[in-house]
């Protein structure tokens, strides 16, 4: 029974249907340029990049940029397909690099690709993805976009080396926190919306609207994220929560129920996160203490507060179906909470 | 006495000074540009960056950049040295990841950067001074150099992965061995030639004929590693010797010995380096069958080869104190096997 009304609840929820369906021409382009780009000589590497491929994900970096150029007018050509291919690259080759420095074995529910190919396949295919994206941009032929999308991936492995160091550190800070997920999650969706505006050669105070829109809309996903991992919810539906706990990540929930917390409180959080010393009912202990404290509603709280951000970096574009796209994929994003 | 004795050849021995005091002022403004750009306000990446600097290494890759633009006329500004701090950076990028997937705890006979630090450092972070080489590829703002490092760096990669597959693989083929390094070694230093005189705006067929210097120089050099690693001579000084056997790599002269080696041998070989069972005694073995079966020396024969074929794609370029380096530099790298 509990499953009927979640998916009654599912049909009047804010879902990414409206966006996807505004870029579905496109986006099966992005698909197989995808395909086509990933084709090497090397077996192993098309046989690793399917299993990313049949893994599947959201692309929902690429469809920003798709519908970013839609939005901003854009018409001419191909170059948003191309470029959206660079996207979904760069984030592939960061989730194989991600992977095989958590120690995954699941993604997506799915073996990770490092678990079935090792991790040195791992490291060493996410380098040619990430290769592969810059002969991509080269081809595009434009220096602006290499620039945004150069920059990007130097803050993304800065944001990466970051939260390495603040991994197990329940001390870390909300502003530190916000700092990596700024650079290691946000700052590829904030990429991944201003280039929609430069091939439509939009003036700057357009492309500038854009990357906030992306580096809110970044950080509310993540933040979202988080919250998933420790969600009842979820791990009644089936999904897998408490990777994070597991590998002593520390997120937003864990900061303010750490920072809220009493001294008992604390060494539970420092066992289970500095030392990661866990045992079984750990994980439901950690959950019942984000709840006591308003960690998980709060986070997402925060979360709406960057979403609100977004949405209004989207001020100055008309009114139109992409832009409404984009207002309903802030919902999207917070309501994946509920 | 052995010691002085070799200190008086290595007198007579061809040496990179040539080419190092052609460049020595260039080079310097190279380091300063490594060291500034690897810059970051995560300490752990100047860190990481200054073990690789102080671990010093030949900066080869960027000294023929540096040589290459002087020799082709370019004066006008300082191109040269930024394109010159993407090789290496691209070069150290590789040296890390390639440190991971090796598993080695040695680089150049200093503790590696991964035994150091840790091997989810040295992946993030090789991934930070990719990146920032092509930030700095972007500044210089050229589609051309662009074009020929990134798909440097894609070839780089899917020779990355070949080698992986190879490895461990004892029926490897000489012509297969030969595309591994072509792609792995040969490639970037094929590209740190060319961008040399595509900054000094030369004709295509000195862009061409530098590119063919640097892939069988990098060719010539890799065959030359690849004998250094189980020379008795190198030994004696007190090097390291035989990292390749213990991690089971295919070179050239376990292909030659393996090919020529009687059944009994080539049971050996399979052991040692396939099942990766190996005792006291084995390289010792290892060495013995490729100096019965002439693996060694015809390896280096092999390289002088291919040292030729650097050595004619020159003959374009007017006599001159960088030419005589570039022709130098062969020697200098096969007579290392001496």
């Amino acid at each position: 029974m509990g499953v009927v009304v979640s998916l009654e609840e599912d049909r009047s929820k804010p879902s990414l249907e409206a966006l996807s369906g505004l870029v579905s021409d496109d986006l099966k382009a992005v698909n197989d340029l995808i395909i086509r780009h990933m084709d090497s000589p090397v077996d192993l590497i098309p046989q690793l990049a399917s299993h990313l491929i049949a893994a599947g994900g959201k692309r929902l970096r690429p469809m920003l940029t798709l519908a970013a150029a839609k939005m901003c007018g854009y018409q001419e050509g191909d170059r948003h397909v191309a470029l959206a291919a660079c996207v979904e690259f760069i984030h592939t080759a960061t989730l194989l690099h991600d992977d095989v420095v958590d120690e995954s074995d699941l993604r997506r529910g799915l073996a990770s690709a490092n678990a079935v190919f090792g991790n040195k396949a791992s490291v060493l295919v996410g380098d040619f993805l990430f290769s592969r994206a810059f002969e991509l941009m080269v081809a595009d032929g434009s220096l602006k976009v290499l620039g945004i999308l150069s920059h990007a991936s130097s803050v993304i492995a800065e944001g990466e080396v970051l939260q390495l160091i603040t991994t197990n550190d329940t001390e870390t800070s909300e502003t530190a926190y916000l700092d990596v997920i700024r650079a290691k999650t946000a700052q590829l969706f904030a990429a991944a919306c201003r280039i929609g505006a430069v091939v439509a050669e939009r003036p700057r105070v357009e492309e500038e609207a854009l990357e906030t829109y992306g580096m809110n809309l970044g950080i509310t996903f993540q933040l979202i994220d988080d919250v998933l991992d420790f969600s009842a919810e979820q791990a009644k539906l089936g999904k897998t929560v408490g990777d994070d706990f597991r590998e002593g990540k520390i997120t937003l929930p864990v900061i303010l129920a750490f920072r809220r917390g009493s001294d008992a409180e604390r060494r539970f959080w420092r066992r289970t996160l500095e030392d990661l010393e866990q045992s079984d009912g750990d994980l439901q202990q950690a959950i019942e203490l984000m709840v006591k404290h308003d960690a998980l509603a709060d986070t997402i709280e925060r979360a709406r507060h960057y979403g609100s951000i977004a949405l209004d970096s989207l001020g100055i574009f008309d009114d139109g179906p992409e832009k409404r796209a984009f207002d309903g994929l802030i919902d999207f994003c917070i309501e994946r909470a509920h």
